[in-house]
């Protein structure tokens, strides 16, 4: 088996009002969160305090969908929230330890914003940056940038492989004692550690340099949260974080060591790439109070809204088909596809009916969701880590702060006690909490040469 | 004469180091400025302490220019400094009443992540964003994008004013009162306050909805920066705050004629524009300490950095031209027109060498610079303000934090004294500090509509 760290990597994975669909709707959640500073600076005062690895956020660059009888009664398609960069960098003043991970496409974003922003938000938190890298595949983002339809999926992937070799390219645009700032000589930064990048791609010329100091962790964590083909080759090749979704500790285990044979095959450390299963925990004193915790949050979802939410994760049109129907055959997606296999494998292995398939789907979109005791709910965290199925999990609290509140209350201590995880922080930087090496600068062309 | 505020509304222009081209090199400057979060937010706090309207910060998607020898021997040319929505995001959370504007080229963005970013920033901020919209014309910056060459000026502009009505239209997506956030009903949102931009345009096409809710302010405050004859009639129809460079009275006077004036033709009132020049104040307590201030920071200019900054305000190459030749005639340039005049201006005018020019341009690139005691700067921005020549002003301190400390203890008292600037915030966004109004709500079409 693999090497691995001895303890749970752990991210919080925070989403407006929480995990749960109709989260919103519960008296534990903030309805308003999507916009409420003070809310988020709270959530990330409260992950710090317990240890997490790292928050992680989310994102969409257009509203999930058309149907506005489901969209309107939802919080978490999109509609309406901060923009995760510009968040995660107000949250970096109030927080002194904690991982910032936030996601963005790489479809309709170019490699130079994207460097420089988290290199920025990398100096702004002391090395505490991670990118989690997507690509877009809702054609309603195209029509927000002025393109008629989205890539395809393998056009998409491609991209997506340039534009982070890119962005890893800029990043050492300097080397990482570039900047003397020798007042007496007047030398700001030694002209031999600035280096041009002079990118010439299929999708991207870049030619730097990058006008951001190298970043305190000479890289920020790349993530990555395809499971396709497409994006586990990806991330083989690329990522140091996979968040996925693995709903089963079959899958989980088959995945990991897939994931984790690939690296072997490229002559990568299993180690340096860490696998962060999605786990959402609805947690009761009792395993009646956990239940009844959940069956309120279920009773919660209006039925426009988890049909919806089906068929958003599934591309599938069920209109026409009733609730009480099994789902049915549905053609093939070009965005999500791993997600649709997810839904339609359930829901024949359990013969499911639409309606139970989206009172599933709504709990987590898919994730892994536990509902128990603490000892229950670490007791699985444990034989899935123990089994390798993980080196850690994204938490996905239902609600926040109730639910994120819970899970550091009831569950974290468990995990200590079992010595699963961490009771202070050893290092500063994300790094150092997930146990990643601090990538080396590559050395381009100096731009003196360039210039000459 | 045109209606105005009684008093003045005052920007802190922050720029690593300070704005003089050598300041990083002199005791009262913070060297690592660039990539400094804490030396920011002490900044931020010291403006906001003396209730400055906004703090400013400038942008840049390249470095600025080749000539390595004296791009590594300054620290303003965009050679490795934050990214500035991070950095004001991040300083939102240490402030509670200023103003933040950050600036954002129209030329290598979406206006769809530009109105998200800046509606993202507003909602952090509690209503105190805005975006300083510029063009872009260095060259680099086209190469750091894809592009074979930058837009010419024409074209430029013409994208910024479609930028800035899709950008604005986007805020508009939903209406002020549009989320219900009812737990009992399960209504989130009013799908009749959701509204679809369905902009088709020669530059752009965006569908939207933006999925943030509308901003605090209903707008983000929209600044410029261009004082070209495109850029006064960009202004004059669509920012609500200019940001010029006016060297003398007589210049300032003109401009702020000729842009009011531009306002009363389209039937804008006078007063929905801020005209803020920039100064450059170096501060004494007598006239001899003020001059032996300055004179300390032009001795540190090495001439390599004071010629380089001259060819990169004027676009000229002036290699073959020795220090103490006039300034030869130049190029048409294609971009900063203005800048160019001003310095060829100014050159021919006083009979100035090209050292001379460049001991010119190096205090402030060509903004105002005052000299002096407080009670003689307070006199100098007196006048310009009671003669119409601003609504108020963009500090930009030689260095940081000393220049800022200077101006906040010695000038902003004696401006209170006079009963020209606030002695406390009245209200709590940016558009309460500079009296602007809260712009209405545009309906386009209704999303519902659209998906029916």
């Amino acid at each position: 088996m693999p090497r691995r760290s001895e303890r749970l990597h752990l991210g919080a994975f925070l989403y407006p009002g929480g995990h749960h669909v109709a989260a919103w709707r519960h008296p534990s959640s903030q309805a308003d969160a999507g916009v409420n500073p003070a809310h988020y600076r709270q959530l990330a005062r409260t992950a710090e305090a317990a240890h997490f690895d790292l928050i992680f956020l989310a994102d969409g660059v257009s509203i999930r969908g058309d149907d506005i009888e489901a969209l309107s009664r939802t919080a978490i398609r999109y509609v309406g929230q901060f923009e995760p960069l510009t968040l995660l960098a107000h949250l970096a003043a109030v927080t002194e330890r904690i991982g910032l991970v936030a996601t963005a496409s790489t479809t309709y974003n170019e490699p130079f914003h994207v460097a420089r922003k988290f290199a920025s938000l990398d100096h702004l938190s002391g090395g505490r940056a991670g990118w989690n890298l997507v690509t877009s595949a809702d054609p309603r983002e195209a029509w927000n940038f002025s393109r008629e339809s989205h890539l395809a999926h393998a056009k998409r992937y491609a991209r997506a492989e340039e534009f982070v070799d890119v962005v890893r390219g800029l990043w050492d645009s300097y080397a990482d004692d570039a900047f003397l700032r020798d007042r007496a000589s007047g030398r700001f930064f030694d002209p031999d550690r600035l280096h041009l990048l002079a990118h010439e791609g299929e999708h991207f010329s870049v030619r730097g340099p990058l006008n951001v100091p190298r970043p305190p962790q000479g890289h920020p964590v790349v993530v990555q949260a395809g499971s396709s083909e497409a994006g586990k080759a990806l991330a083989a090749r690329t990522a140091e974080v996979i968040f996925t979704a693995q709903a089963t500790l079959e899958d989980a285990v088959a995945f990991y060591g897939d994931v984790k044979g690939r690296l072997e095959r490229l002559g990568r450390d299993p180690a340096s790439l860490k696998i962060m299963p999605g786990a959402f925990p609805v947690i009761g004193r009792t395993e009646a109070e956990a239940q009844d915790k959940f069956g309120a949050l279920q009773e919660l979802i209006h039925p426009v809204v988890g049909r919806s939410l089906l068929e958003q994760l599934t591309g599938a049109d069920l209109s026409g088909y009733p609730d009480e129907a099994p789902l049915p055959d549905l053609p093939e997606t070009d965005g999500g596809k791993r997600r649709q296999d997810l839904f339609v494998g359930l829901s024949r292995r359990e013969g499911l009916s639409i309606r139970e398939t989206y009172l599933r789907a709504a709990t987590a979109r898919g994730h892994w969701t536990l509902v128990g005791t603490p000892e229950r709910i670490a007791d699985a965290l444990q034989e899935r880590f123990e089994a390798y199925g993980a080196d850690g999990f994204n938490i996905m609290p239902p609600t926040l702060p109730g639910g994120l509140d819970d899970f550091v209350t009831l569950v974290i201590p468990e995990l200590q006690r079992r010595g699963l995880f961490r009771t202070g922080y050893a290092g500063t930087t994300l790094r150092d909490h997930l146990g990643l090496e601090r990538p080396e600068h590559r050395r381009h062309a100096l731009l003196r040469n360039a210039a000459e």
